[in-house]
């Protein structure tokens, strides 16, 4: 969930001199919208110690107008709160119709830290969820905005952080023995911090999370994101409400969303572009790999059977990066009768008079047997939302909604792995062009191919956010560089491996 | 939350014959029409055993077109469904779009069922609970109705209907050594039952909690809420669908939805037509009584004080019930200092910027302090509901709202007692009348009183409902027989002083 915010981006001087103006006008014009509409905008910041969380409250407060801004910061409960409900603090600093409140150290904070740093009853910690589900739920269905950024730093990066502002005789004492502590658990608060937003994650309240690592990179990703959900919640809004009479133009009928171009970021190297393209393996290293592999996969898949655990193995990827190739290896080590390979295509007309996920419930195997799945149920997060067969609200609830079904399927028992098999743009072109040439080949390449390769950054967007939102402790996403076939396939035969391995050992 | 469903309401014979045959009618003509629609609809009965569940699903199996309908009942689970994750079996039933389904035993009974015979751990249940919300939310943000029965019986009914089976050589096998344990299980099953039902009630699932002593008046409060709900849901989604061409018409431009008017139930003995109207105390003995619950609630008032316990007071009821003098012989109780009473009108241009229930959470009061409502949150499912200031879908999901918002006071400590005034249209019609003809009384009667007697009936369904959502085993709602003040005023004092008692003993 949070390799997406460790690969270290960061943005230049220069670039950010030159987009940060616009993106700053841009986000006053939305603030006066924000002003008329009848909506709060609701901005939680949680995350790692040093990663920014208060310098992005600052910033957003120094560069939008602040009078129409509250910044919350909570503490140890008052005398006063302490003789009220808990959440009677968060309702009376809600920020009213038109403006906007920043949330520091907020409703967030009790749940990840009990769960660190107390011993909380079973229960206790699912119950403080729910009731911030329950809060955030009723904000949302009263119409506010509720958005909330995960600030976040790599274990690494936040020791280098820390040790950096000690060398500063200014800055020192922002760290204090308490940050080091949490940075000897970084690894327990990460896990409590994957559960709580797993939890929390709903269409309504979606999760940002953002590398704190580079200060440039930080701010403007963060007023950029605040700047589009305003955006998208007024436009919704506004199509809910009915039309208010149209006022006369003086330009003669330009479109109403006219205007200078909204401000994006500059293309940063994303999750998928931080993989090692070049890796491979040669044909010798290969054959001597692949023979051992299978005959552990064959040895582990005979014992799952016979212990009763299923497994399911999910592959996504680009066209053409091998999927089928990867699975045929696979399945040579098992059994036919143990295990099922599943091609999703487009639904069938009658799975089509269900819920999205009926098709793939319905397909879930018996104990001890195998599914595989070349493309998935994460269709819904790629194709069906790149060519727009999804409402936004649709795959945006989708992520939720994949977690919670994974989740039944891991708490039942069952092996889950993911696979996403990348290859360079480059790599694809090749490969199409390797198709068209060889004539038992020819059939295997159509024409929606090319139509999603001119999508390519549109898919690759939504890989990422894919990946950030639906990688998880329980059912993480293994990302296999793909240029090299070989490679590929060693990689994903071994993971399966290593998977099964682990969860027979549990048992 | 029962007693909606314990007045022994009965249909007649020649009610039912004349009702039933249009009610079909219209039955099989929304199922028409339901066959069009993008979705399906989910039925769930579930309840106290021979409340008639099995039977009303045969009763809408025969009146509906049977192709269209799926019933589905559930024992414990097979080998085929052990060996995958417990709901697979829920999502294999699934009814497809257009269609209905039935469901018997469903989901709820493993939460019911093992808090009153199993033990679960701490936080299983409500993650049980937790299941079911996000299961029935996925199916309705896909866009399913989804429909929940609570068939009802009071102990007592039970023992008779059961009694009565077993008197009957033929229906005999019906009753059970099962039955019988539950039914001496029967208060462990009701508290169960009423905190599954809060947990997992919400705007777009809702309980509908139905008394199933008379078979009659059973079948058709069933199939009558069943048609309004679809009837709605068909509505809300034709209104969200871009509208179709529009068909050209025969009969040149009647509205589209005209046609024989709906069926709707005979008025009937609601909650609080069951209430003795005729209650009263003479001069003599309220004297007595006032002056030893005011003493005694006095003696209360001061320990809650010292040990730091506050409580709430909600009062509601009809214009001129005798809110007002109720709470002023309360308070006489009172140290000035202690108490706030807070009259509820319409909110402030400032509250209107919140959500409904900021305006009563700024005004909780610190430890120790009493604060008195007259008029509550409760007008968003009344004044609101009534008067259009609330959507349906907003005062449906507030019932939800409020047992949250109450449910966080109750566990924080506080003393919680709502009540409801209730006098009849005539003595209101009467002591509207003495205002009017009082001078200095007249100032207390408004236009707006005479608007709202004239929707007596509206209000009285409002009333009902609201009873019947949130009346909560935490925060049960007190109803007041109030054509007699004496009498209201004393029931209303023993009620503030038994509930404090019970909170102090408590603690």
């Amino acid at each position: 969930m949070f390799r997406t915010a460790e690969l270290g981006r960061k943005v230049s001087k220069e670039q950010f001199q030159e987009l940060a103006p616009p993106l700053r006008s841009e986000l006053l014009e939305i603030q006066q919208k924000l002003r008329q509409m009848g909506f709060p905008a609701i901005v939680v910041f949680a995350g790692v110690d040093g990663a920014g969380k208060g310098e992005s409250v600052n910033l957003i407060s120094e560069w939008m107008d602040p009078r129409w801004i509250v910044t919350r910061a909570y503490g140890p409960p008052s005398d006063e709160e302490r003789e009220r409900p808990e959440y009677w603090r968060y309702w009376r600093d809600l920020p009213q119709r038109g403006t906007t409140g920043l949330f520091l150290s907020s409703w967030y904070s009790r749940p990840v830290l009990e769960s660190v740093y107390g011993d909380p009853p079973p229960g206790a910690l699912d119950r403080m969820l729910d009731r911030i589900c329950v809060f955030e739920k009723e904000l949302a269905d009263d119409g506010a905005l509720v958005m909330k950024f995960w600030m976040h730093l790599s274990k690494k990066a936040q020791k280098q952080r820390f040790e950096q502002l000690e060398k500063d005789p200014h800055e020192k004492w922002r760290v204090t023995k308490k940050d080091w502590e949490n940075w000897r658990n970084y690894d327990n608060f990460i896990l409590a911090a994957e559960h709580t937003i797993m939890r929390t994650s709903h269409a309504h309240a979606l999760w940002t999370i953002v590398e704190g690592q580079d200060e440039r990179y930080r701010s403007l990703t963060v007023l950029t994101a605040l700047k589009d959900a305003m955006k998208r919640h007024i436009a919704h809004r506004e199509a809910q409400r009915p039309a208010p009479k149209p006022k006369p133009k003086a330009n003669g009928g330009a479109p109403a969303d006219e205007g200078p171009p909204s401000v994006s970021l500059p293309p940063l190297p994303s999750l998928l572009g931080s993989l090692n393209n070049d890796a491979s393996l040669d044909k010798k290293d290969y054959q001597e790999n692949l023979q051992q592999l299978r005959a552990r996969l064959n040895k582990l898949y005979r014992k799952a059977k016979d212990k009763g655990v299923s497994t399911v193995l999910v592959f996504e990827g680009w066209d053409a990066a091998g999927k089928g190739g990867a699975i045929r290896r696979l399945t040579t080590a098992m059994d036919a009768r143990g295990y099922i390979v599943m091609p999703v295509a487009a639904p069938t007309d009658e799975e089509r008079r269900y819920h999205y996920l009926w098709r793939f419930w319905r397909h879930m195997t018996r104990a001890g047997r195998v599914i595989i799945f070349d493309r998935s149920w994460y269709g819904r997060v790629l194709v069906e939302r790149v060519e727009g067969f999804a409402q936004p609200a649709e795959w945006r609830r989708a992520y939720a909604e994949i977690n919670d079904f994974e989740r039944q399927l891991v708490e039942h028992g069952t092996v889950l792995a993911k696979f996403w098999l990348h290859i360079t743009k480059d790599e694809q072109l090749a490969r199409f062009q390797a198709r068209e040439a060889t004539p038992y080949k020819r059939w295997k390449l159509t024409d929606e191919d090319w139509r999603n390769r001119e999508k390519w950054d549109q898919y690759e967007s939504a890989v990422n956010d894919m990946v950030q939102q639906t990688s998880t402790h329980i059912a993480p996403w293994t990302l296999v560089e793909a240029n090299c076939k070989r490679y590929a396939r060693i990689k994903v035969f071994e993971t399966v491996c290593n998977s099964l391995e682990a969860a027979l050992k549990n048992r």
